[in-house]
């Protein structure tokens, strides 16, 4: 059962959850960010650069974690957001690396 | 440029509508069917079995089409749907596999 922060167990992934949470320019940033990072990595919401308003922020790392695409904590006044990698590469194997070379490729071409 | 009918040319394919457009349980079901004809087979709308009225059939279809994931031509009264595999495989090369095997991984799942 989603925790009280929302994060989904495994076994409730939805795939048309990952793919809306994906299907949006920025949202999908982030997950390519995180997964530049060495896996495992945490960063602060703030790091990524993003055209947010803070309740904007707010929904759209909530859609991210409602789809078990992250993991986030609270830390001190801000919140710390890691890449479910492993999670998501369990359940739907393949998906996210061809998202992320998708989007990839689609911003090597608009650049 | 898009045509008349909104299928949109390779060269203007859009990640995030791609995913949009495959991020609903009964789209996804549209492309599902398709992927598993013979490549290139074309099928009337009313064979996928959906539980859309017709106005929102002509919604889901119009997303599906210009996103760039279908061509459709009428044919009488109907309209044929076709998979535009090869465009989708050329601009974003794994991408409709690794949807298709979560979504195929899903049903299973829940059925």
């Amino acid at each position: 059962m989603a925790d009280d922060d929302g994060h989904p167990d495994i076994d409730e992934f939805d795939l048309s959850a990952v793919l809306h949470a994906l299907a949006d320019d920025n949202r999908r940033s982030v997950i390519a960010q995180l997964a530049a990072e060495p896996q495992g990595s945490e960063q602060f919401c703030s790091v990524f650069g993003l055209p947010w308003a803070p309740s904007t922020r707010t929904h759209h790392f909530r859609v991210l974690r409602t789809a078990g695409l992250i993991w986030q904590r609270d830390v001190g006044n801000g919140r710390m957001t890691r890449l479910r990698r492993d999670d998501i590469d369990r359940v739907f194997p393949g998906l996210l690396d061809s998202v992320l070379a998708a989007d990839a490729a689609t911003r090597a071409r608009v650049a």
